[in-house]
């Protein structure tokens, strides 16, 4: 399940350091550097954005692209603060988890690894599609464009990868020159980007299932116990032992892990407003459409996507109250009391900096926020809306 | 009760399987071909309108037959859905009910199949009063309509059965050619469709009604044992037993039916908004000001009963907390402590795929977020409004 | 206690029947009588206005009499349905506070008919002064109105009582014939309308307050155990079941009075909202600048006053529990923890039909809701405020 | 830790007493006198501003003065009220916290007295820049538009002190004459006013670090415990009382503190409020800019920092929860049992007059709320931002 992981974080972004069992973290490695060359080159960008829109006048439309880029630079930084603290974390873990993998606990129906690597499969999949679809988009656009023009308004721009860059990245160039090489960094960075981007949530859903996982098999073992007649409390309190220990594990992944859920999900929350606003928005060519439809779909299902498996923890670690409450009085003790208070009371789930926790009450409080927002933005829009397209050849 | 449940199911819809005991599933049976021809045939309507739409250009208006077809589509998915877990479900209810049949439990002053089959008949009789109320709006506006023109700009319409429908569904006919079988056809798609609208709402009060019985008997058995002296501490454990099972019941019952609360408030909620916001257009006869009121509040009064219906369960399990906490010290023990604290920590209700509980604090909340709702959007079609009538005769 | 409670209700509107101890409620009473000689008086009034509002068509101006009048009404249902059940309830009630009028529990620093009857007489003080300003308002605009139009118009009109009445209940006499008698009648019911619509609070807080003080009463005994060395259970046990009691108490109170509290916020927020709303709107004359500012804040006073005051139910009902968890060991036993047990988990409030409990959250959560509202609808009303006053003389 | 409080206090605002142990309040006493003058001084400078108001037409612009004056005005009568109670406060506390002093208990790698005096600093150190921003914005601006005048339009407006004061707090002169000295004194006032607006946070933050500090030691004594192989009773007994007598001095602290926390909240919500409104507002010169962004960014700043310090006291009260959930069945004790649930169900936080508590929960739904508010004001706003700036010459 860690080497999954780990395989999964470095080649998406070639920016975190390998090898499992001996993990280290040093800010003189090679990922690092890696890292730190392409923060560098991100930022070029971020900054090219910022000066273009404070010269142009920043509105509500041209401000995601500054979002977008404000979020990757972020999430590089909580990933570079989480890798010095993931070598202690992932030995805490492994530690942990090995008492997991004996007897007492069985292999859950679909095993970890496949139920790790297949969402990570799924959205790395789907996001590629997405990018190639972003990508298509544009191109088809630029080139109905520059036809259009030509035959209408005898311009004579020619239809060249370089003048693509230009049109498409036109925040670059008023301070980069424009040389073919410097076209090429511009699309790979915000390919990379990208991915990044995806790669937040695919992180927190991966590590949601590795920890759902271990609660689930403690829910497994609880509920084998139901049939038996006679259950000694040592049983129990060893179960109680390690639901707690599993608990405590969260809470150090939390710790870890929560800067990044925040980003996240406000990263997220944000973009899924956009889209929906965009909604009502006529666009020009039918692969626009396409592209927005898809996007649009993709966005909204890797939120929930998110927001549900890491709700998983959530519901699985309540799982066996049921089971729990069915003890008869005979195998009735102090630990399983413990144990029910416990389960009852604590919120065992990821949370964004403690300040809310990913259970699926808060997806539902957060579908009527956003419906509140749209509807908010909506009318706002409105005046923009009704101006339909603006002139294709300026 | 079993029975009242699956005769109500099967003659409204005409696609559930029939005999309580010996319930099975088949795909290949008589009732499922009777399901999936009427899917495929309210299927095509969808679709027909679904291209007009597109078509026309989609707005806030007429966007509500496409939420309407597509809510019964799901519907019927989801129904199919339950069918196939139904007999394992209902075989266990049966089983479990045994016990409450018995003398420990008293039957109730209204017994169950009379509660259960009273609000059916009440929903049934009314969803009849507002199809017809809607058939009869249609059809006088469409004569006053044809009366009108005629009159006043030398059209030639006259008042047919063909022309009526023709003039009402009228996304129909661009894709199918009309013949007065497929206007019958188009009517009686319409009409089963209103019927399992409302079906589904039904079906959640019934089963509700169910669940909440037998806690209901729970709670008058633990409230007639205030006034014993003694109560030996396994009556406590019996009581404790039957409450746990009646939990695990409902979990299971949950587990089967959340899709379809999900998309029955979904479905109500977004009926129940638009409805609102229609309070201040003007209509042009009297009739359509009679259906209109008259379908508000039945829609209103149908979503406010299903939700108070199914917070019955939540009400009932909590019933008996207040008898619970007078036990005296002599009759205390461990039993009673455990089911004390199961009923005060434990949300006992139906959810909407657990993201909400159906409780009364959740109405409260949803009709402060319906208000907000309304507010802007009744501001957002300000505009629209403001229009008034369109003229008749285009 | 009772005695206050029972002669406030009488007199203010004359419609309850009396005598504490031997209470009886019968249809066919004087008091009865009176109650349903005013309610036909009123509801000839409310049909009137709601003629008067279709023929010149309802907006949110001119709809705040209609719900005005349709409140007092259901107000008056409620209390004849509560009345009902009076008689039963007082008789629990009296039978139950024997045991708090003795010894173990002292009489607190202001006793109870002090309290009950201190903010009653502030109410109706308020509310008169209320109501005079509102004549007073009335009358001036009136007689201003008619100086200035007079002078610059040469209208005829005469400052008289006659046509004062008329000008300002002009919804009464397109229905009704004017003749004195009837002027009389219509403002006698406009004063009686007031009075109850006030006393539906008043009604309330003095319920509460009757409450609260017995609660404060068990606080205050466990409060001086704190400092006694050994307690013996038994003490515990007769505070726990005198608590118990007492939840019983406010259960039975609570579903007799829940229909007049859920009238009573939803009236309140609904007035509280229209005031707020009023507050940028120009008037023209300073007396009416007086009465609008008096007028808002008494009903923002009022309505604070009122759920603050059943809030103090549920700060009471929990103020014990720090003492009770500074018991040390030696006093630890089986009653205490089920009465912190009790204390933690139950809501002791009245509520509004169980949708809601009147806690001091509560009142958080609405302000922040009213501000939602009010935002969004000064937006709304925009268009209104901008075309300032109208015209004087039409 | 109290020493660095009172002196916090005292030379800030000039109007408190002093000496740590023999505090005393009298009404005739020096501090009482000067924060007397002060309150008089600032109150003249609130009625010219409310009757400027009055004259010119209240706007929700020019309103955020008269708030501001306001609040001030409230946050000293609260001061004074809270300075009457604080000398038995602070002999309690100094007496409780006698206990943590010693050895069981040990000092915390940053100690208090640093940890109170740092936010302290910083934050005077912020607000100086905030006001020296401010003035220095105001200045240049008076600068330039003298500048611009005098070349466009032969305005033979001199840059002068005199002129400045004018110009700048024009609401002060109709009502009192321009003298030199009343320029100054309308300056000090000013300041002293921000100072004021500024401690009130600072004090709130100030507590919470205190009360925090204390949890914390508690909860770092428990995991000291944890790898202890046997604990006896009486030292869970002991920390049980330790933690008990710290939620009663929060009670107590609360109940004295409330009402500026509920003022601070109030008045911090409304500025940001007002403050991101005002974002899209075009400014004329750079410096209005700098000091604008400046001044934002400090307040939500400064905001977020009060609500996490005193969301500190919620978090370190919970935080020995997990460690107490592994005390092994040999150590479990009815005390621990206690103080586990005195854990988990009570709610250890400052309120705001109990309508709610400071913790991390609320700061999320206070976010989310403000998003509401501002996108329904932004809109609100549209046609004011829409005007662009006013001529600079009128």
């Amino acid at each position: 399940m860690l080497l999954g992981q780990c395989f999964a974080i470095m080649p998406l972004t070639g920016i975190r350091r390998a090898s499992p069992r001996h993990v280290h973290f040093r800010f003189k490695s090679v990922p690092m550097i890696v890292t730190l060359i392409f923060m560098m080159a991100s930022s070029v960008l971020t900054l090219c954005m910022l000066k273009y829109l404070l010269n142009i006048g920043v509105t509500a439309k041209n401000f995601v692209g500054q979002v977008f880029f404000t979020c990757v630079q972020c999430a590089c930084i909580l990933f570079i603060d989480l890798a010095r603290h993931w070598p202690s974390l992932i030995r805490y873990w492994t530690h942990l988890e090995l008492v997991f993998t004996k007897p007492p606990y069985e292999v859950l129906k679909r095993n970890l690894s496949q139920r790790v690597r297949q969402p990570a499969l799924i959205i790395i999949a789907l996001s590629l599609v997405e990018h190639s679809l972003y990508l298509s988009s544009a191109i088809v656009s630029y080139k109905q464009r520059v036809k259009f023009c030509t035959q209408n308004y005898n311009s004579t721009m020619g239809v060249s990868f370089d003048n693509y860059v230009k049109v498409n990245y036109d925040y670059v160039f008023p301070m980069l020159p424009y040389t073919r090489l410097i076209g090429v960094y511009v699309l790979l960075v915000n390919g990379t980007c990208t991915f990044i981007w995806n790669y937040m949530d695919l992180f927190i859903m991966m590590i949601s299932k590795g920890l759902a996982y271990r609660f689930e098999q403690i829910s497994k073992r609880i509920r084998r116990l139901e049939h038996e007649d006679r259950v000694p409390e040592t049983t129990f309190m060893e179960i109680r032992e390690h639901y707690v220990r599993m608990c405590e594990l969260l809470e150090r992944v939390d710790n870890v892990l929560s800067g990044i859920i925040l980003l996240s999900c406000a990263n997220n929350l944000y973009f899924v407003c956009c889209q929906l606003l965009n909604i009502f928005n006529k666009l020009r060519w039918p692969i626009n459409y396409v592209y927005f439809w898809y996007s649009m779909l993709y966005l909204v299902g890797r939120t929930a996507c998110v927001f549900l498996t890491a709700a998983t923890i959530n519901d699985e670690s309540k799982s066996a109250l049921s089971v729990l409450r069915r003890v008869s009085s005979k195998n009735w003790c102090v630990e399983v009391e413990r144990l029910i208070f416990q389960m009852s009371t604590q919120t065992v789930a990821l949370s964004g900096k403690k300040f809310y926790f990913l259970t699926r009450r808060l997806l539902f409080g957060m579908a009527g926020t956003i419906v509140t927002y749209e509807l908010v933005l909506l009318q706002f829009d409105e005046p923009n809306r009704r101006k339909g397209l603006l002139p294709l050849c300026a």
